[in-house]
Protein backbone atom coordinates (compact mmCIF):
# COMPACT_ATOMS: atom_id res chain seq x y z
CA UNK A 1 0.00 0.00 0.00
CA UNK A 2 1.42 3.76 -0.71
CA UNK A 3 -0.05 6.27 1.57
CA UNK A 4 0.62 9.65 -0.14
CA UNK A 5 -1.05 11.94 3.02
CA UNK A 6 -3.88 12.22 5.62
CA UNK A 7 -6.69 13.33 3.16
CA UNK A 8 -8.86 14.11 5.91
CA UNK A 9 -9.72 13.86 9.68
CA UNK A 10 -13.46 13.18 10.49
CA UNK A 11 -14.91 15.05 13.32
CA UNK A 12 -18.39 14.44 14.88
CA UNK A 13 -20.71 17.45 15.59
CA UNK A 14 -24.21 17.81 17.04
CA UNK A 15 -24.83 20.27 14.81
CA UNK A 16 -22.60 21.94 11.25
CA UNK A 17 -24.32 25.29 11.77
CA UNK A 18 -23.49 25.65 15.57
CA UNK A 19 -19.87 24.10 14.48
CA UNK A 20 -18.69 25.88 11.55
CA UNK A 21 -18.09 29.16 13.05
CA UNK A 22 -15.07 28.04 15.04
CA UNK A 23 -13.42 27.04 12.29
CA UNK A 24 -14.13 30.31 10.28
CA UNK A 25 -14.00 32.81 12.59
CA UNK A 26 -11.48 31.67 15.16
CA UNK A 27 -9.14 29.28 13.07
CA UNK A 28 -9.49 31.32 9.62
CA UNK A 29 -10.41 28.34 7.76
CA UNK A 30 -13.19 28.01 5.09
CA UNK A 31 -16.14 26.22 4.40
CA UNK A 32 -15.96 25.05 0.68
CA UNK A 33 -18.26 22.07 0.70
CA UNK A 34 -21.57 21.28 2.96
CA UNK A 35 -22.56 17.87 1.35
CA UNK A 36 -24.91 15.21 2.59
CA UNK A 37 -24.03 11.73 2.83
CA UNK A 38 -28.04 9.81 2.45
CA UNK A 39 -25.64 6.46 2.97
CA UNK A 40 -23.97 7.37 5.88
CA UNK A 41 -26.81 9.30 7.74
CA UNK A 42 -24.77 12.40 8.09
CA UNK A 43 -24.00 15.90 6.78
CA UNK A 44 -20.71 17.28 5.87
CA UNK A 45 -18.77 19.93 5.74
CA UNK A 46 -15.30 20.50 4.41
CA UNK A 47 -12.65 22.86 5.02
CA UNK A 48 -8.56 22.59 3.68
CA UNK A 49 -5.53 22.97 5.51
CA UNK A 50 -2.54 22.17 3.48
CA UNK A 51 -2.90 18.64 1.91
CA UNK A 52 -5.57 17.57 4.26
CA UNK A 53 -9.04 18.21 5.07
CA UNK A 54 -11.23 18.66 8.09
CA UNK A 55 -14.63 17.20 7.41
CA UNK A 56 -17.61 18.29 10.31
CA UNK A 57 -19.77 15.28 10.70
CA UNK A 58 -23.24 15.95 11.53
CA UNK A 59 -25.64 13.04 12.30
CA UNK A 60 -28.99 13.41 9.84
CA UNK A 61 -30.58 10.27 11.79
CA UNK A 62 -30.42 9.47 15.47
CA UNK A 63 -29.64 6.07 13.41
CA UNK A 64 -26.27 6.94 11.98
CA UNK A 65 -22.91 5.98 13.55
CA UNK A 66 -22.09 9.50 14.39
CA UNK A 67 -25.56 9.92 16.83
CA UNK A 68 -24.42 6.59 18.54
CA UNK A 69 -20.77 7.48 18.32
CA UNK A 70 -21.77 11.14 20.34
CA UNK A 71 -24.06 9.82 22.44
CA UNK A 72 -21.58 7.25 23.57
CA UNK A 73 -18.40 9.89 23.89
CA UNK A 74 -19.27 13.24 23.19
CA UNK A 75 -18.33 14.95 19.94
CA UNK A 76 -14.68 15.05 18.75
CA UNK A 77 -12.50 12.93 16.30
CA UNK A 78 -13.97 10.29 14.69
CA UNK A 79 -11.76 9.22 12.26
CA UNK A 80 -8.52 9.60 9.93
CA UNK A 81 -8.65 8.58 6.41
CA UNK A 82 -5.20 7.87 4.59
CA UNK A 83 -5.06 9.05 0.82
CA UNK A 84 -3.93 5.71 -0.89
CA UNK A 85 -3.62 5.07 -5.36
CA UNK A 86 -6.33 1.96 -4.77
CA UNK A 87 -8.89 1.95 -2.38
CA UNK A 88 -9.82 -1.55 -3.39
CA UNK A 89 -5.97 -3.36 -3.58
CA UNK A 90 -5.79 -1.70 -0.26
CA UNK A 91 -8.42 -3.50 0.89
CA UNK A 92 -7.29 -6.58 -0.36
CA UNK A 93 -4.16 -5.95 1.04
CA UNK A 94 -5.14 -5.63 4.63
CA UNK A 95 -7.56 -8.26 4.38
CA UNK A 96 -4.80 -10.39 3.12
CA UNK A 97 -2.51 -9.53 5.93
CA UNK A 98 -5.13 -10.45 8.75
CA UNK A 99 -6.75 -6.81 9.69
CA UNK A 100 -9.94 -7.17 10.57
CA UNK A 101 -12.34 -4.88 7.70
CA UNK A 102 -15.53 -2.95 8.35
CA UNK A 103 -15.26 -2.70 4.33
CA UNK A 104 -14.05 -5.56 2.35
CA UNK A 105 -15.11 -3.87 -0.96
CA UNK A 106 -14.79 0.32 -1.39
CA UNK A 107 -18.47 2.47 -1.09
CA UNK A 108 -19.10 5.99 -2.38
CA UNK A 109 -18.08 8.91 0.00
CA UNK A 110 -18.61 12.28 0.10
CA UNK A 111 -15.83 14.68 -2.22
CA UNK A 112 -16.78 11.82 -4.99
CA UNK A 113 -14.18 9.07 -3.25
CA UNK A 114 -14.11 5.73 -2.74
CA UNK A 115 -13.94 4.56 0.43
CA UNK A 116 -13.16 1.11 3.19
CA UNK A 117 -12.67 1.55 6.30
CA UNK A 118 -10.60 -0.82 8.64
CA UNK A 119 -12.10 -2.28 11.80
CA UNK A 120 -10.58 -0.17 15.49
CA UNK A 121 -9.89 -2.98 17.27
CA UNK A 122 -7.50 -3.45 14.28
CA UNK A 123 -6.03 -0.17 14.67
CA UNK A 124 -4.83 0.87 17.77
CA UNK A 125 -8.74 2.10 18.27
CA UNK A 126 -8.42 4.67 15.76
CA UNK A 127 -11.16 4.41 12.92
CA UNK A 128 -9.25 4.42 9.78
CA UNK A 129 -10.51 5.26 6.33
CA UNK A 130 -8.31 4.42 3.62
CA UNK A 131 -9.84 6.38 0.19
CA UNK A 132 -9.08 7.63 -3.60
CA UNK A 133 -10.93 9.42 -6.14
CA UNK A 134 -13.41 7.74 -8.08
CA UNK A 135 -12.48 5.94 -11.01
CA UNK A 136 -14.09 6.51 -14.16
CA UNK A 137 -15.73 3.48 -15.24
CA UNK B 1 -3.61 33.47 12.83
CA UNK B 2 -2.18 31.89 9.45
CA UNK B 3 -2.57 27.76 9.81
CA UNK B 4 0.28 26.51 6.80
CA UNK B 5 -1.05 22.34 7.73
CA UNK B 6 -1.61 19.85 10.09
CA UNK B 7 1.59 19.34 11.73
CA UNK B 8 0.73 16.21 13.23
CA UNK B 9 -1.96 14.29 14.92
CA UNK B 10 -1.42 12.76 18.23
CA UNK B 11 -2.46 9.37 18.99
CA UNK B 12 -2.30 7.99 23.06
CA UNK B 13 -1.18 4.12 22.69
CA UNK B 14 -0.08 2.08 25.71
CA UNK B 15 3.12 0.77 24.40
CA UNK B 16 5.10 1.99 21.68
CA UNK B 17 6.71 -0.94 21.11
CA UNK B 18 3.71 -2.76 20.71
CA UNK B 19 1.83 0.01 18.87
CA UNK B 20 4.88 0.55 15.97
CA UNK B 21 4.41 -2.70 13.99
CA UNK B 22 1.40 -1.80 12.44
CA UNK B 23 2.26 1.56 11.51
CA UNK B 24 5.14 -0.14 9.81
CA UNK B 25 3.95 -3.57 8.73
CA UNK B 26 0.76 -2.65 8.17
CA UNK B 27 0.54 0.52 7.00
CA UNK B 28 4.24 0.99 5.38
CA UNK B 29 5.31 3.66 6.96
CA UNK B 30 8.74 4.77 8.53
CA UNK B 31 9.58 5.69 12.14
CA UNK B 32 11.91 8.43 12.25
CA UNK B 33 12.41 9.31 15.68
CA UNK B 34 11.36 8.47 19.06
CA UNK B 35 12.01 10.71 21.91
CA UNK B 36 10.94 11.43 25.54
CA UNK B 37 9.13 14.49 26.69
CA UNK B 38 10.00 14.57 30.50
CA UNK B 39 7.91 17.50 30.98
CA UNK B 40 5.06 15.99 29.61
CA UNK B 41 5.62 12.52 30.80
CA UNK B 42 5.59 10.95 27.26
CA UNK B 43 7.85 8.98 25.45
CA UNK B 44 6.57 9.66 21.17
CA UNK B 45 7.67 7.99 18.00
CA UNK B 46 7.31 10.02 14.89
CA UNK B 47 6.14 8.97 10.93
CA UNK B 48 5.60 10.98 8.44
CA UNK B 49 2.46 11.22 6.08
CA UNK B 50 2.95 14.07 3.46
CA UNK B 51 2.89 16.72 5.58
CA UNK B 52 1.62 15.48 8.64
CA UNK B 53 2.89 13.29 11.35
CA UNK B 54 1.69 11.12 12.97
CA UNK B 55 2.85 11.11 16.76
CA UNK B 56 2.16 8.05 19.38
CA UNK B 57 2.34 8.81 22.86
CA UNK B 58 3.23 6.51 25.42
CA UNK B 59 2.83 7.65 29.23
CA UNK B 60 5.98 7.14 31.45
CA UNK B 61 4.02 7.56 34.70
CA UNK B 62 0.59 7.44 35.57
CA UNK B 63 0.62 10.64 36.63
CA UNK B 64 1.23 11.17 32.73
CA UNK B 65 -1.89 13.00 31.26
CA UNK B 66 -1.95 10.29 28.33
CA UNK B 67 -2.01 7.48 31.40
CA UNK B 68 -5.42 9.27 32.45
CA UNK B 69 -6.59 9.97 28.89
CA UNK B 70 -5.73 5.51 28.09
CA UNK B 71 -7.80 5.11 31.49
CA UNK B 72 -10.89 7.05 30.94
CA UNK B 73 -11.32 6.72 27.11
CA UNK B 74 -8.42 3.56 26.09
CA UNK B 75 -6.39 4.51 23.61
CA UNK B 76 -6.85 6.17 20.12
CA UNK B 77 -6.64 9.72 18.60
CA UNK B 78 -5.44 11.95 21.28
CA UNK B 79 -5.17 15.68 19.44
CA UNK B 80 -4.58 17.53 16.33
CA UNK B 81 -1.70 20.53 16.08
CA UNK B 82 -2.16 22.76 13.52
CA UNK B 83 0.96 24.25 12.15
CA UNK B 84 1.60 28.20 12.82
CA UNK B 85 3.68 31.06 11.74
CA UNK B 86 3.82 31.88 15.81
CA UNK B 87 3.05 29.88 18.41
CA UNK B 88 3.22 32.82 20.96
CA UNK B 89 0.97 35.10 18.59
CA UNK B 90 -1.52 32.79 17.95
CA UNK B 91 -2.14 32.22 21.51
CA UNK B 92 -2.23 35.60 22.40
CA UNK B 93 -5.04 36.44 19.40
CA UNK B 94 -7.17 33.17 20.51
CA UNK B 95 -7.21 34.63 24.11
CA UNK B 96 -7.80 38.19 22.62
CA UNK B 97 -10.82 36.46 20.82
CA UNK B 98 -12.01 35.01 24.17
CA UNK B 99 -10.72 31.98 23.56
CA UNK B 100 -10.18 29.32 26.22
CA UNK B 101 -6.69 28.23 26.87
CA UNK B 102 -4.61 25.14 28.56
CA UNK B 103 -1.80 27.49 27.93
CA UNK B 104 -1.26 31.13 27.40
CA UNK B 105 2.00 31.20 26.30
CA UNK B 106 4.37 28.56 24.31
CA UNK B 107 6.42 25.82 26.25
CA UNK B 108 8.74 23.08 24.21
CA UNK B 109 7.41 19.94 22.85
CA UNK B 110 8.82 17.06 20.94
CA UNK B 111 10.97 17.98 17.50
CA UNK B 112 11.83 21.18 18.62
CA UNK B 113 8.37 23.01 18.37
CA UNK B 114 7.32 25.74 20.76
CA UNK B 115 3.47 24.21 21.16
CA UNK B 116 0.88 25.62 23.09
CA UNK B 117 -3.04 23.76 23.92
CA UNK B 118 -6.45 24.93 23.55
CA UNK B 119 -8.80 24.32 25.84
CA UNK B 120 -11.34 21.74 24.33
CA UNK B 121 -14.61 23.29 25.87
CA UNK B 122 -13.25 25.82 23.40
CA UNK B 123 -12.44 23.61 20.10
CA UNK B 124 -15.79 21.26 19.74
CA UNK B 125 -14.27 18.80 22.53
CA UNK B 126 -11.53 18.07 19.91
CA UNK B 127 -7.99 18.82 21.98
CA UNK B 128 -6.13 21.53 19.46
CA UNK B 129 -2.28 22.12 19.72
CA UNK B 130 -0.40 24.87 18.04
CA UNK B 131 3.03 25.03 16.81
CA UNK B 132 5.85 26.42 15.05
CA UNK B 133 9.48 25.62 15.11
CA UNK B 134 11.60 26.74 17.99
CA UNK B 135 12.95 29.93 17.32
CA UNK B 136 16.51 31.29 17.61
CA UNK B 137 17.23 33.09 20.82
Amino acid sequence: MNISHIEHIGIAVKSLEESIPYYEKILGLQCYNIEEVADQKVKTAFFKVGQTKIELLEPTSPESTIAKFIENRGEGIHHLAFAVDDTAATLHELNDKGVRLIDKEPRGGAEHLQIGFAHPKATGSVLTEFCCPEKAE
